[in-house]
Order: structure tokens, then C-alpha cells, then sequence
């Protein structure tokens, strides 16, 4: 499948089928997003997967209790925590250290949604959730940043929906605004 | 090429030859671009394309005076211009609006790195420029951010260099920290 396939295959994925996601699968995901670009290569990320009955409780910290949001997420095998860690910019950039972090982020979220989908999975990136809750639960440092979290398991509908998108006319423009 | 490939290939690319991109070619990447997922589908961007003779003073704006950053980019024929646009969000998640968009400039910017790879281009993001002077440039309104500039253009080396990134142990963990 080439990236322009790829491209129109991945959608956010909220029905999952039964079935676990092998470590290897999982493992191979996390290494081609560490090959994301990143601003000066500094790579702020730490990725806490959490799968297996770990997962079954992990749910409680991203459903909102009295809405609808991310109810669905009951049925998913595997969650991708995605941390921001202290990035280490060149000195001549004479930024803050963390400017950038979130673009890397996203940056290394699309190569996680993209790389699963090539092999057959799916993924949604939820924003929304119990942050020191996840903390606690997965041991992880007061002072590190949750950016995201993405589902990954295998969907129920192998066919994407159509995508609902802004007009190209009214997001791109050559040479001027 | 499947993704696994296409991760690999992907690099910062910072030498072109002497080749225009087609707008053909760059429209159809900043299409696949609109395909990334954004925070409730906000979609908070629009892409100036920046190319052809408007691209040759394009880069004062991005090189820095007296200092080593960014002077390869005379050679580059295309530039992409990431601007932030206002998100709308569920009212429900009563947080800024504008929250989650520098995570989705990171996931459109990724998947232009990897559409423009897939068709045998090279891509390097840029992060440092000299903002109210590309708006002035491009006539992009005051109120807009520019969140990132991304060359594109055609590598003149086939084959991407080692890939200097951190140990898979240091940064990824199973069910904790």
C-alpha cells in the first residue's frame, strides 16, 4: 500500500474487534515513531504502552463520567501513552526548552496512527483524560507531561467512512494568503 | 513502498538538486496533509505554498544572520507554510480552543513528510524564522500563527543517512514508568 492509500485507509478507530496486540507488533510501532523528526533531533518522548489486563482499568481515567465521551473505549486491547520529557534544544535557539515539544508530538502520533494502519490496526489519539490518575496508575513521574494517548487494536469495519474535511480551496493558497 | 520503508527513507533533507516541484505534485500532498486527524476535527490550519520565483527571497526569512541555520535553504524550490488557524472544539471539553493545535500541526506536518517521501521528495521542517516578516511577505493576517515551515523539493541524495536516535529502552516501558 502505498502513502496515498495508507493516507485514505487511516480514520480515528472507535469499534474494536476482539484480539490482543502481540508485543512484537506494538513494540515495532513505537520504534519506527522514534524515527519521527523531532526539532533538533531532541526527541522528547517517552511512550508507556499499557496492554494486557493493565488495560482493562485504564479506561476508568479517559471515559467522562456522565457524558458520552470516550464510552467506546472499553473494547481496546492497547493504549499508547505518549510523554513529554525534557527536550534539549541547540543552544543558539536560545528558546525554551519545551517550544517545541508538542509539534514533536504530533509529529511522532502520525507516525503511530500511520504505521499501525499499514499493518492492519487501528487508532485514535484521545486527548482528553484523568492525567494524574494515569499517573499514579502507570508510576509515572509528577513532573512529565502526558501529551496523548492513542487506542491501538484491530477494527471492527475494515472500510474507512468518508473523511469530512474543510475545502482545499478554503485551506491552501499559493504565493499569497 | 509499504510504511516500514517509507519511516526509514524519511529524513531532515537539506540538500536539493535544481528541479521545481509541480503544483500538481505539492497540491496533491498538502490533500493528503487535510486526510491528518485534528482534536474533534477541528482542522485549526491553512497551508501558503510559497514556490517559483516568490520561493528565491522566500529564504531571508528563514536564515539567520552571522549564524549556520538554515543558509542550505537557497536551494530549496517549495515551502510550506503551517499556519494555526482558530479551532472550533466540543463545548463540551470547556477548555482554549486552541489547546490541542500545535499537537495537529505536528500530525498534518507529519503526514507531508511522508506523502512528499512516498513520491520521491524530501522535506525538512523548519521551526525559526522570522514570523511578521513572512506575514508581511504572504499577506497572512496579523491574528494568524505560523506554527511551521516545511521545504519540499527533490533530494539530491537517494539514500538517507544513519538515523542517530535514542536507545528503544530508554524510551519506551510496558504498564510502567
Amino acid at each position: 500500500m502505498n502513502f496515498t492509500e495508507l493516507n485514505l485507509k487511516r480514520e480515528s478507530c472507535r469499534a474494536y474487534i476482539e484480539k490482543e496486540v502481540d508485543r512484537e507488533i506494538s513494540t515495532q510501532i513505537i520504534k519506527e515513531a522514534l524515527n519521527a523528526p523531532s526539532a533538533c533531533n531532541s526527541q522528547p518522548w517517552k511512550f508507556v504502552l499499557c496492554d494486557g489486563e493493565k488495560a482493562n482499568d485504564f479506561t476508568k481515567f479517559i471515559k467522562r463520567e456522565g457524558s458520552k465521551i470516550n464510552q467506546w473505549t472499553d473494547q481496546v486491547p492497547c493504549f499508547i501513552v505518549l510523554c513529554e520529557t525534557k527536550a534539549q534544544l541547540m543552544a543558539s535557539l536560545n528558546c525554551n526548552s519545551q517550544k517545541y515539544a508538542q509539534y514533536d508530538a504530533g509529529l511522532a502520533a502520525a507516525t503511530i496512527c500511520y504505521s499501525a494502519r499499514d499493518k492492519g490496526l487501528g487508532t485514535c489519539i484521545i486527548g482528553v483524560f484523568d492525567e494524574a490518575g494515569i499517573k499514579e496508575y502507570l508510576s509515572i513521574p509528577e513532573d512529565v507531561k502526558i501529551s496523548l494517548i492513542i487506542t491501538l487494536g484491530y477494527p471492527k469495519h475494515e472500510e474507512p467512512r468518508a473523511k469530512m474535511r474543510k475545502d482545499l480551496d478554503d485551506v491552501l493558497s499559493y504565493n499569497n494568503w
